[in-house]
């Protein structure tokens, strides 16, 4: 049975789960979501997930949404397929967690506004752009403190603490919200690495920009 | 050696990693950070969590923060103790992870900008609150759905899927978006298992209000 991800190219999202799929090696299938069309908000997509969102995943029988959750169940169930992901020592495991949830919580709400506001999909004039320029500079304070003690984010390896950053950070290294990884010099060379790794250069070679 | 958890009485965060204590029965120390005085600012508590946000924990030699990291390690560690708080088998974790992401990206993110407005710390005119209660909605209209199939967001029994929201629902619950969680049976009816659960119902007898 096929690993589908459903999506499309030019998803932050489909891009995520990409990448983690591409790092441990395991085949899948594309299905492009025709957006344009309305099929994510169609019953047989929202079948899949129910907030008509790319992507949804299917693995055999094992249906999924939300990226950073079908990243996290491809990490266990491919766990000894190249790249590990996740790390085994159950407290090393916590401090990867918690550098998850400041992705999710932090990274995350600061840095998609701006990728929003450069997609012009919310109309955000300077004060807006200035408030959550601030907020990516205040998480990206406390990553150049982290990246000066440990080379990646959970710590010694690359893992999914690293991964989930990818999508958005490759899209603003294309605005000028590049400034802002660039004046940190650990965070620029963080940036470096994880943008270079084979499995996202793969995943950026689908895309038409 | 005890276990110390850094944050307030009134911190929507802190009362989480609460909860999955008692739902534990990990006896634990709540170490008081004192706001007003800045103390969160300060060295001492920065270098709990370089964010300066509470709460921050400690289990022995294991330190630290972002709430929804926290209630996962206690889980893990104490498995066998209390309450089950994550699935066992693998795909259903998997599930259970999907839901823990939905109410990180979506519940979250709606529910807490209503709380911050509520709460006066941002400015919110009544579009802002319409725009916020419209997203609200939707999610309760997935959740109503879900509910409607399954007793909990995972599945048949209680988990960090379900916890994690506690705060922010009991929060909203004493104001008028009360309203949205009220006029969807399935959801009401969880909100009012959830909330009477010993753990929550003793999280709540701190609180001053």
């Amino acid at each position: 049975m096929t690993v589908k991800v459903y999506g499309f190219v030019g998803s932050n999202a489909t891009y995520r789960v990409m990448a983690s799929l591409y790092e441990k090696n395991v085949d899948f299938e594309l299905v492009t979501v025709n957006m344009a069309a309305w099929e994510h908000k169609r019953p047989r997509f929202l079948a899949r997930n129910p907030f008509g969102q790319v992507p949804a995943f299917e693995d055999g029988d094992v249906s999924l949404f939300e990226s950073r959750a079908i990243t996290q169940y491809v990490a266990r169930k491919y766990a000894g397929k190249g790249t590990e992901l996740i790390m085994k020592d159950p407290i090393q495991m916590a401090i990867q967690t918690v550098w998850m949830e400041v992705e999710n919580q932090k990274f995350d709400r600061a840095s998609w506004k701006l990728t929003e506001i450069a997609m012009h999909r919310v109309r955000g004039g300077p004060e807006l752009v200035a408030e959550y320029e601030k907020k990516l500079s205040d998480v990206l304070d406390v990553y150049e403190a982290r990246l000066t003690e440990n080379k990646y984010l959970a710590g010694d390896s690359f893992t999914l603490a690293d991964l989930h950053h990818l999508p958005n950070i490759n899209f603003l290294m294309e605005t000028r919200v590049r400034r802002l990884f660039e004046a940190r010099p650990h965070v620029r060379a963080w940036v470096a690495d994880i943008t270079s790794r084979p499995a996202w250069v793969k995943v950026m070679s689908l895309s038409p920009w």
